[in-house]
């Protein structure tokens, strides 16, 4: 097993509030990603091992991609109106109700006590029962694997898939600054209850149509390279849509930041139904969040985004604009 | 430390070699790749640090991508005519002087021992004095980590950061099946030892030029799929050296590997002064190497090479034939 990691006075608490009550409910965060369902399906298996009830409920489908690990447990999607009795909730990677759409109402008229499993920074009341926080993990499933070892849980195969899913996912598959000693140890670890990284891998990222190579080519090939080429920009026309559709954009931005002068990227869709959709990434401490909030969106300091109404001429130059202005290029708009 | 690999008596006899003797040459492969200039580097640091004479001398350049671990070290480029004195001679990731160009003629006139560190079959004679081989091992860099715990040597951070590119070189940063339990716990011992795995990564794959993405998008624009999408085939003509050169190939070869029913990657490029470069992966358990040896070069089972005499066209129908042939797609050569 990896290094240990001593647990403080609330994170033993809430281990003994997993130990010891009878009926779960998991919820995650709209949307899902690859963090939050696999720190789920890794919890509902150790939990059900345990001879407990447990219950997955969110506001969201669950991706397809997901399918190699959550074999046998059943994801619910909140169809509104009360949730399934429970005696503890437990919110993994979110700590905030409001992160849950609709289903967070739901969740807090219920009468369960609820319990924080979250690796996000956290600003306002500690408002949960009990919390198994640590915003230096770099991933929930972490967190889920010092709750199984802190229980004497064995992971089976499953909940190992899981676990590595959501490491892989929150680190951006070990490439992150957030890849630390301990997620490496515990992958190694997961490895040796089972995982094989290359079947992960091909799960999550190799399952593209035939067509992917060419759009990611006609994508590439719109990439315009502004401001000393410290911004990169990549517009796609509603024509385009297909291409948005398909493309793993994931990948796509990728290649864009292995630009060495790129520090920003600025990635915009023309909708169909009018207006565009930004999405902004920074490779440095440039702040992009600061950026799509002034167009009426957010998100976090690396990776933000934003719908804006206007064309797609109008909106690239208005966004260009904030950029070079941000990056101070040029001391204002261009 | 990871867990004891357990030596055999020739590994054993190889890192008495290495402590007892005292002035080395390490040699590599023609261009030498991530794992050959890891290896070499942090075996040359181990080295020094015990107070041994040691010098770098490889058939080919060092490429620039390597600059953040070799500071300090000088990575000698065989000229011919014979090689400096050396009490014995260290092949990296190599077992086959034929592999080192004319530098390969060179160390086999020079009367030192050779001793052999790699993780490649070997087929034919064991020609070398010594000799520490694992084929299972993900990386050579891996089986210097194990010499560096043999031999009682502390990682600096420099050779640390070599290790560390070896494995995520060769098993493409922790995703190809040779990414075991081992890989994973010796990376996290060279966090430990101070390795940041994004600065790694940035250093490796965030330094292009910022045509890049738009000789990627020409690159992917010449994707052919064949044998029911089984094989995907990127030949790039002469007239396109320019993108062949400043495209990374990892990168690339990840976007066409992404198509879920390619088994086989061909990736072809006529060369200016005639024939034809061939890179072949396998996403399954089909052998490429067994392809590759064919055509006159060789590899692993899941990624070789070659060069071959003819034109692009002439070699892309015999490569496709082959790997047809191979797949059994059709019953044979079509």
């Amino acid at each position: 097993m990896p290094q240990v990691n001593v647990l403080d006075a609330t994170q033993r608490a809430a281990v003994e509030v997993l130990a010891g009550a009878q009926s779960f409910l998991l919820a995650s965060h709209v949307r899902p990603d690859g963090d939050g369902i696999g720190a789920q399906a890794a919890l509902a298996r150790i939990l059900l091992a345990r001879g407990k009830d447990v219950r997955i409920l969110n506001p969201d489908r669950l991706d397809q991609r997901f399918d190699f690990f959550t074999d046998g447990l059943e994801y619910g999607v909140y169809g509104g109106g009360p949730v399934p009795d429970h005696d503890v909730c437990v919110l993994l990677d979110i700590s905030e109700l409001s992160r849950c759409g609709e289903l967070g109402e739901g969740l807090a008229a219920a009468a369960s006590s609820k319990l924080v499993v979250d690796h996000h920074i956290h600003l306002g009341d500690e408002w949960w029962d009990h919390a198994f926080v640590d915003v230096s993990a770099s991933a929930t499933g972490l967190l889920v694997h010092r709750i199984a070892r802190a229980l004497g849980s064995e992971l089976d195969p499953l909940a190992a898939a899981a676990i590595f899913t959501s490491i892989a996912s929150d680190t951006g598959w070990f490439k992150y600054s957030n890849t630390d000693e301990e997620t490496l140890q515990v992958a190694a670890h997961l490895v040796r209850r089972g995982v094989k990284p290359f079947e992960v891998y091909r799960a999550l990222h190799q399952r593209q149509a035939p067509e992917q190579p060419g759009m990611l080519s006609s994508m590439l090939a719109r990439a315009e390279f502004h401001g000393e080429n410290r911004i990169v920009v990549v517009d796609l026309p509603s024509s385009m849509a297909h291409v948005s559709e398909h493309v793993d954009s994931d990948l796509a931005l990728d290649v864009l930041r292995a630009v060495e002068a790129v520090e920003v990227v600025v990635y915009l869709r023309e909708l169909p139904e009018g207006g565009c959709k930004l999405s902004l990434r920074s490779k440095t401490d440039f702040d992009v969040n600061a950026i799509a909030r002034r167009f009426g969106g957010g998100g976090h300091k690396k990776a933000s985004g934003a719908t804006i109404a206007g064309s797609l001429a109008d909106v690239k130059r208005a966004v260009l604009a904030a950029v070079v202005a941000g990056l101070e290029l040029f001391g204002g708009a261009r």
